[in-house]
């Protein structure tokens, strides 16, 4: 069988009877690891016969891809596997070894139960109505948020508030965040609260100056003011993070991080049963 | 050394040197599928350096755990790999397989940076900014967001709508959300948009009601009126259901799916390039 350009560019092909999510993130790591190589991801859902594997199969030889299995269906994986020995096809049965290290151990065989991972348990539902919740109390929008959140987020503009509250809401914790400007008046209740729930976030002059200039751009106006705007970023800073010594709360910079990194560190730091691990 | 119970209880180790999130993703599919077995999963970010790792490692050793390694820092990973091989531990370096295929493919070696795929490139400020939108658009709080949207979700009470959304923001599109109420008049601007983008999110008559019996006990309100309201939530869904006609616009049901696979199926019947793949 005639093989295309191998060296150029390298095609992925998850095959999953899930959603794919395990073999992406990894086929995503490893790819980072190598920018300057061409790789096209194709991922495959849902897919349960024969007949379906058959169409990838065929595909994935012609362009000598590198196949990626997440797949409960024994049957299903031991078919394709004998595929990509015949065809001399590269694939990797991502949770095959662990599986059979969990069955060695405990003499009990895997359920098979595809996309067992996304049952709807009781944890399920507590995590959409934590992400309810985080919406609810995005920007400020009820100071009555801060009591019932199992986070509390605080921050100047841009440091990546609402972006956190989202990521931290998906993994399950109720996020309530509240954006600091120095001529409005701090609810009470945040002196109230648990100050080890509270993050106050910070980043560099720099970032947010960026951010600013990008809005004014964005709405169609000059970016003259600078050096003002420079001065206006270093005084709210300041305000926030004298606000953040009074309070006593963790300090997180999401300056230079993403916002998994960021997410990471704070539920470590405040000592949270990390729900989504 | 005495280990101890190997077959009551399995402890994972997860050692990262950044964030750990391809491995926890394996360790939960993987764990998923054993529900009678009690496991714990330990997680270890930001590990740079043979003093943590000897920590890490010595507890592994003691509940014979097994070590799951993505490590980019190679000197590292072979450290690791050698202590478990003389103290019998089971390991498995995750990328490790994936890393070698391609470097075998290319013969260029992995950049060896630590997060890459955590990268703060255009493409996640674009994400950062999806999710803003994510907010700002939820619960139909402004028509406009419509236009701009790349996905609208359209529902009734308790389909879904705003988990959905945060969690397709999360993957970097650009979400709006109607809420449908039969009384309520529909924005004409949802008949002037591509029906191509719009999504019509149904479920079964029995999950919204048991939702809604839910949310009557939180508000200590009495659950009596159980037939009338199974009445009210036919007529809501036959109302959607009919506006969805209208529109010719793709129908997900999301009972009985997790996030995560509605999500999936929408990206995909959508033919949308899959951000965060």
């Amino acid at each position: 069988m005639e093989k295309q350009n191998p060296n150029n560019k390298i095609d992925f092909y998850i095959i999953s009877d899930s959603i794919g999510e395990t073999a992406s993130k990894l086929a995503k790591a490893a790819i980072a690891q190598f920018p300057t190589v061409t790789t096209v991801l194709h991922k495959f859902m849902f897919i349960s016969n024969k007949e379906s594997a058959d169409e990838i199969l065929k595909e994935a030889t012609k362009r000598n891809g590198i196949l990626l299995l997440t797949l409960v269906n024994n049957e299903l994986a031991e078919y394709i596997e004998n595929y990509c020995v015949q065809h001399k096809l590269t694939y990797f049965n991502i949770m095959k070894p662990v599986l059979n290290e969990i069955t060695k151990r405990t003499s009990k065989g895997p359920s098979k139960i595809v996309g067992a991972q996304h049952d709807l348990s009781e944890e399920y539902f507590e995590r959409v109505s934590a992400m309810e919740f985080c919406m609810r109390y995005d920007d400020g929008k009820d100071p009555n948020g801060l009591i019932e959140a199992d986070i509390v987020l605080l921050g100047i503009s841009r440091t990546s508030k609402t972006p956190l509250s989202m990521y931290l809401g998906n993994m399950g914790y109720k996020v309530a965040n509240l954006p600091l400007i120095p001529e409005n008046t701090i609810p009470k209740v945040l002196f109230e609260i648990d100050p080890k729930k509270i993050v106050g976030l910070t980043t560099s002059d720099t970032v947010v100056n960026l951010h600013r200039e990008n809005r004014m751009k964005e709405y169609g106006l000059p970016s003259g003011t600078k050096y003002a705007s420079m001065e206006r970023v270093n005084e709210e800073l300041k305000f926030s993070s004298e606000l953040y010594q009074k309070l006593g709360c963790l300090v997180v910079n999401t300056a230079e991080r993403s916002i998994e990194e960021s997410a990471s560190i704070i539920v470590q730091s405040l000592g949270l049963t990390n729900k989504a691990w």
